[in-house]
């Protein structure tokens, strides 16, 4: 099939001459229209303004290589929170290192960015095909972790005393930044070292990388919570079941959990903002059509509604610490029916760190597989301060200081929370 | 952010000076960019030539309509083998269209296009929020399915006699072909009825359509299966596991469950032609190196090898029937490590109807809401004989004729081969 | 073969010489001997005593049965917290009511007792072969349950009003208590109604009933928690996962759970007191040793230490409601470190009421069946006032009264208890 | 609660005058009687006879000891083919002698009895607290396996070579008997070398235990396969599932499945003789009465129907090797179903290795703790020739020579058959 083939027109029965019922709705127009075409090189017969768009590095192996295998060591490190696929991810670098590049040193380095710190005294450990054959079946992450960043100084310091050539790091946002501190301390003392990130954020939250790795893992165990919820809730009168994920700033996994699992009635996240009469009247609502309700809120949701004049405190990276929103909620939803004089059971599940500390699931043990192919591929050509993405399905370069440089979120125009609107029915403002 | 801050240059530490080890691969250039955008209009700044790129349409609700809800009755139908997700679509349908337009009835045709020819006498049954509430959570179909296509007149005359103003169907390649001729009678004889298919084959192999529903499910399962092999594998003196896996012309399950499962070290499918010898040959030196080995092959891989006089055989929905390389493969590697003298011990494993019949998983459920949503908004809007799809993380409305004008196949020159390559270590060419 | 070829005599090697190293265990004796026999009947042979010894009825299908399957109308009531399982008993007492004995009539009384009572307006629901066919792949309970009892006039004015001749109550010694109450009131009125209990707690805490339904599948659920307490542990330096399970008086889930997860360390019980400085002080020398630990307290334990002046609350169905030991215990941990200046990550997971709404896995699904067929049966055969348990692998029937006459507690000197200290290496008394 | 209290005395309401429905039950009698004791001492307060009842002794740990720990080398090796647990066992008997007893070398054995016979060159691995801390997570045998038994002689030297104390055998029926007679071996030639069997056959046929480990995993991973069946029979018209699973020479495991699927509607063991016109008759019923029909079928039913003067063959550890009832079954039943007319879609199932291989479940995990740590504590005190089992919920001793004696089989009078057939509503004889 050549490309005159590409016939994509629709066929229509006739005009429309009806009003959607739903009225709040973001419609599409005729000019909603998707690129077949996803790599720059495609566009060439079109136009010569093809050279001028905006678009990604593809990642991959490249012909030339900046590293002689046989001299370098590399490392790699594993920071903050845990996520399904860490381990995948290490064993697939260390891997393609080993079988792809012939490179026989790999270090990793213990509990975060701590391990590349001389005085916490942390050993490395030498990693080979044989110790990490079977870590991907594991949960959490065989090098342990930690959160905070460490003195870039000390750190390369370190990475030289140990003639490490690509540092791979895993991590989110503060471990990106980390990383990329690593990097200019490098080129300040205009060292050989590449600085290859890999975002590690189970919340989904860095720029120009559609998905992370962990993302379905923990959409999958979520659903089994929203199950409980949903089981609590229809096994009592007027049952109502609230589930607790996670979320700070980006409520992703509540989003793609209410879609995977369709009885969620009410998703909350932190990017659609709520009052909480407007949210219990509908619940009200809810509970008096159909006698139980499942909700679904992620933790960074209406914060407004409880910090008000408290200090925000944060944790060791960073991140704001917040209050807790489920049992908020949870009080809040007991003491609104109670004061209407209905009977209620309410059920709280907060799953914590259960979701995170699972191994991956088939579709992240395959993208890891995939990532941890392209960090090393990066590596190896010489790249550095940048990080591996994924975009439209391919695997791609982004540099870290675009990655850094704003959180991604839920876009209230787009489908996927048009489509949790529609699964639950919940209100798109209350 | 604006779009002039998008700046995706990647640092390199200099010149690549070393040739990649590894020299059959296949490399990527600095031309090998991908668009940030994805949307036609996005580039509109850019160029006026934006229009003349191949594009497709988005799917989603548009905000006039061509039914009158109030009017309007609905059809569904599911056919072909079963697929993890058939009745999360069905359900997804049901709701959208009675709680997001108001359409009162909907009925489900029993057992695929035998539901819709009189004759058969399968009463169709009608399909409530109440009765399909649950029913996400099973595998196979609750409307039964069969395989063929019926005369298009006697399903048209059908649909008439029921007043069905939409007709949602679900089903591969044949079942899409049988939709169109559907859309034929009823453009002939002047009728105002749409028909929206929506693809399902769990091989993945419908054109234009990055992943169908179900893929993600059966890799989670064959992963399963692939599991039992390496345990068996390990468990004997030089090993072998075989598993057959789907794919009769497209081996997407295979491949993406080898990169699922990483102990995968043989992966063998239709697209990638391999003699009996070479094979063989680079299986007995995996078993030399490392006294066990994990063979993962599609249904439709390997047929040169054993289909040579036989006329090939059709079932009813008009595939060809293959022989079974996966007892063909056991056969022959006993006897090529019987005669080298080399004492094996080979388990087959054959999952065949297992995988396909259960729940689909979180992240299939998600993807079939959001098909049964788009499916219901493109009826509702009066487009026809068009398929629902989903192009590079969106959905997407595609003509019914260029989805059926090709087999969707791997791209040997891929990532995904080259990943699978890179991850089994199996040699390019055996 | 025959009895007396029964030779059960041990070989062994020469004479005990040594010490057991471990000197505070429960050690056997040769006395320590276990009947091959189970059933009083086949003491017959031995000696005329056997008449005397203390035996339980057997369940099962009884030749002459009281109830005129053609007359009669059935009732069922579930009531208490969710328990995987329940459906499951729903449907065996249906399926087998209706196959096994030609009972058109099973009414499902909804939302507990509460359902029996006809002021709370809850309409019973007809359950047939096909509108529970598929019940038991779902947790929760199709019923809706509610805690507490009612008035047993209200309730035997009702079964009155239905003709229901035979009354299936599934619930623990709460609902067993209601269960007798039921049963005066009926033999007050001289009444032909038979009263069948099902004991149901998931905390297995019902007296002589070996194992209760549900128990297996909460320890399955539980380990993937434990699971979870373990990878974030070895994630982090001086890493404790502490994890939170059900059990108020008995602690049968966590102990069973220590065994089926062994990288626990600490199983903490309502049986086995312990102080506060023991236990850090024991968890101290664990993390000096390590680097890690796993901690699994049920709901119920270490009551003593938290709960003082606090006068005790109970809940709807009497239960004493407990402070949170979880919550109690990971501050403590908190603190004793940081007094000693040990730097630790402790992590608290609280599964709620995740484990309780599962579906039965396979073992308390067979199990169910059979406890579901063994009721009909009781009822059939005009039994009364009874529940149907299981004792040393067989089904039996067991007084009401003798059930309730005291809770099941772990033996702390029987095998399970030995074997969770030999298993997490805790002291026996800390 | 005194033993005076014990009354269980069942209440009644009246006389039974109605006759059960169901003619051919077997029926239970008010003989039918449960003891409630289980160990022999507890029947001394009731006659002298006591000491004359068939007993065996528990399984636990003893004060006196007859090995030095310091000075004691065990050896392990795991026989025959794979069952979810065997990494179990490994890892408790490791544990319990290196925490419970101090022992400091434990050598696995590699392939088998092929591991303990020098001329193969397997080297043994040594086995330590740390390398086997997560084998229990894996399916399969870390130490490997083979079929067979090998010359004592030549074991019996390897043990003395190496200094064994104690070896722990995991393998059934035919492993059993090699280690009977590396004892006789051992016997023959005076030494202190004690031979502890600990049972493995997923077929659960090994006389004087209850319950092997692996039967509950298997079942729960072949209720997958029920459930695929059950999904295609109900998504076809007159769809019939057949699964086949293990089961040579007895059902254990198509029962318990049939029970914890209770979609299964014939079941089809060796224990029970059935011929294929009685078997085709009572499916025709059931598929013209429900339209689909589920059958589960043990490997070694009806062997009578296909091997006529077929000669045995038999594999390498003397089982016979059976003719595939499977397929058999599935071409009866096309071409009887074709023969009368009705057509049907059969869909055949067979899981083969895949049951076997997958790592135990929550509950074989408890158990399998529980047989290794008895297995240390009878090799600790100088017991030999004996195996570990379960009996009434407890762990016994059992000499190899009395578990070799018979294959454990389905009882067709008992309750697991009764309650097969009131389940499954196939005819008892067909």
């Amino acid at each position: 099939m050549t490309e005159s083939n590409l016939d994509f027109t629709i066929q229509k029965l006739g005009e429309c001459r009806f009003s959607s019922p739903v009225s709040d709705r973001h419609f599409l127009t005729d000019n909603d229209l998707l690129l077949y075409h996803s790599q720059l090189k495609d566009f060439k017969p079109y136009s010569d303004m093809w050279q001028n768009l905006p678009a990604m590095e593809l990642a991959g192996p490249r012909d030339k290589i900046f590293f002689d295998p046989n001299e370098l060591n590399c490392g790699i490190v594993t920071c903050g929170g845990l996520c399904p696929g860490l381990n995948d991810v290490v064993r697939a670098v260390v891997m393609e290192l080993h079988y792809g590049y012939g490179v026989k040193k790999v270090l990793g380095f213990r509990y975060g960015y701590e391990g590349l710190v001389e005085k916490f005294g942390h050993i490395p450990a030498e990693l080979t095909p044989q110790n990490v054959s079977r870590i991907h079946e594991m949960g959490g992450t065989i090098l342990g972790s930690s959160r905070g960043n460490q003195d870039p100084c000390e750190m390369v310091d370190r990475l030289q005393a140990l003639k490490i050539g690509v540092l791979f790091t895993l991590g989110g946002d503060g471990t990106l930044r980390g990383a990329h501190a690593i990097y200019e301390e490098i080129t300040r003392r205009g060292l050989n070292i590449a600085v290859i990130g890999i975002p590690k954020t189970i919340d989904n939250d860095i720029s120009f990388v559609q998905k992370t790795f962990g993302l379905e893992t923990a959409v999958s165990e979520a659903r089994r919570f929203t199950y409980a919820a949903h089981s609590e809730a229809t096994g009592a009168r007027n049952g109502i079941g609230l589930v607790k994920l996670m979320g700070r700033d980006s409520g992703f996994i509540a989003a793609y959990t209410s879609l995977a699992d369709s009885q969620v009635n009410f998703c909350l996240v932190p990017e659609s903002v709520f009052t909480l009469e407007g949210f219990l009247k509908a619940l009200q609502k809810r509970i008096e059509a159909k006698g139980h309700a499942v909700i679904l809120v992620a933790e960074g949701a209406g914060q407004d509604l409880i910090v008000k004049d408290v200090t925000r405190k944060k944790d060791m990276s960073g991140n704001i610490l917040h209050e807790d929103i489920g049992g908020f909620l949870r009080d809040e939803i007991k003491a609104y029916f109670k004061e209407i004089g209905v009977e209620t059971s309410v059920k709280y599940i907060d799953p914590s760190y259960t979701i995170r500390s699972m191994p991956a699931n088939a579709h992240d043990s395959a993208f890891c597989l995939l990532l941890g192919h392209a960090a090393v591929h990066a590596g190896m050509s010489g790249r550095t301060d940048m990080m591996v993405g994924s975009w439209k399905g391919e695997a791609t370069h982004i540099p870290i200081s675009l990655a850094i440089s704003k959180r991604k979120k839920i876009d209230l125009h787009g489908w996927l929370w048009e489509t949790v609107l529609a699964s639950t029915g919940q209100p798109r403002v209350m």
